[in-house]
């Protein structure tokens, strides 16, 4: 079984016109993400964010699921959050990977607007167990990963396509998270 | 091009224990779910629900989409939901398909606990080839669709299979209904 682990990039990323920025966490994007990352049997979903205010906040969020009210009623939203890790950068997230897999992650990156791409969701799975390393993939928030993230990668994912008559393309993060881990289970079957 | 349509179930749901329930909308499935289907095609985007109170809600957040400050800086975000619709029912939005495209729809559910179904997506787009008929979609919220709306359907799509290890299968009604409309496009395009 291949080794996945996902993050949740909130910096660096690029803004509308294209500025280096740092986005916020939302509660939502925890929580929807970390489910789709439980059901399709991601290692770790990392939440990356330098910002130390927002580390308070997510802390707080991830703090709950053991302790929360709500889990009584609703314990499969709050056993999600068990997988979730809070770190500062994508280097630390990497640092985490090679300390539970004793090697390297092979980067993967996601983008709506990748003009070209290493390959296809089942391309990297072949890849993973070619070279026998477990992957992180990487999601942007706000206009997507900055430059500096994207050079680093491994393997650029091929974009989601839409079907629209008129090419609107424009799937939250969280519904991207969704089709490319169904993808990858699906690649993992077969 | 086969015409999908799709509706987002308030009432008649399960609850944990079974019992018939209207559930509440809420703003964040409107817009993620509205991004979904405008990239992937989707004709109409029924919200259903018979709750008057919730009506002036939705048709705040909908009324909202051609003259909202926030439309100048994202302006994909309230595009999307020119497509939605507010239903009192699903037999609403079926007389609506049926106005529009001179034909009833077909009617197809989806759940994560069905123990049986009809076909997979690809089964259900030749389906509506050969019959020559336009689809309505139904996804539930709560804890599913109730008893009295997947017995009229049409056809029942097989539920999406998560490869956690301890069977964990809890996504968002956001991420199934983004995972299906993948599939959706996938199946048209063969």
């Amino acid at each position: 079984m291949e080794n996945m682990y996902l993050a949740l990039v909130h910096h660096p990323i690029r803004n509308k016109r294209g500025d280096l920025v740092t986005t916020s966490v939302t509660n939502l994007d925890i929580h929807d993400i970390a489910r789709s990352c439980r059901t399709f049997n991601i290692k770790n979903y990392f939440l990356v964010t330098p910002l130390k205010a927002q580390h308070d906040l997510v802390k707080r969020i991830l703090g709950h699921w053991e302790e929360d009210a709500a889990n009584a009623y609703n314990p499969d939203r709050q056993d999600a959050l068990s997988i979730a890790r809070l770190v500062n950068s994508v280097d630390e997230a990497i640092v985490k990977i090679e300390e539970a897999e004793g090697v390297k992650p092979l980067i993967a990156v996601t983008g709506a607007n990748f003009e070209s791409f290493t390959g296809r969701m089942n391309d990297l799975v072949s890849k993973m167990n070619v070279d026998k390393k477990p992957c992180l993939l990487l999601f942007g928030t706000g206009w997507g990963l900055h430059a500096s993230i994207l050079e680093r990668a491994d393997f650029s994912l091929d974009p989601i396509v839409g079907t629209s008559e008129d090419g609107y393309n424009h799937l939250s993060v969280r519904s991207a998270v969704a089709i490319y881990l169904d993808r990858f289970a699906e690649a993992s079957r077969s």
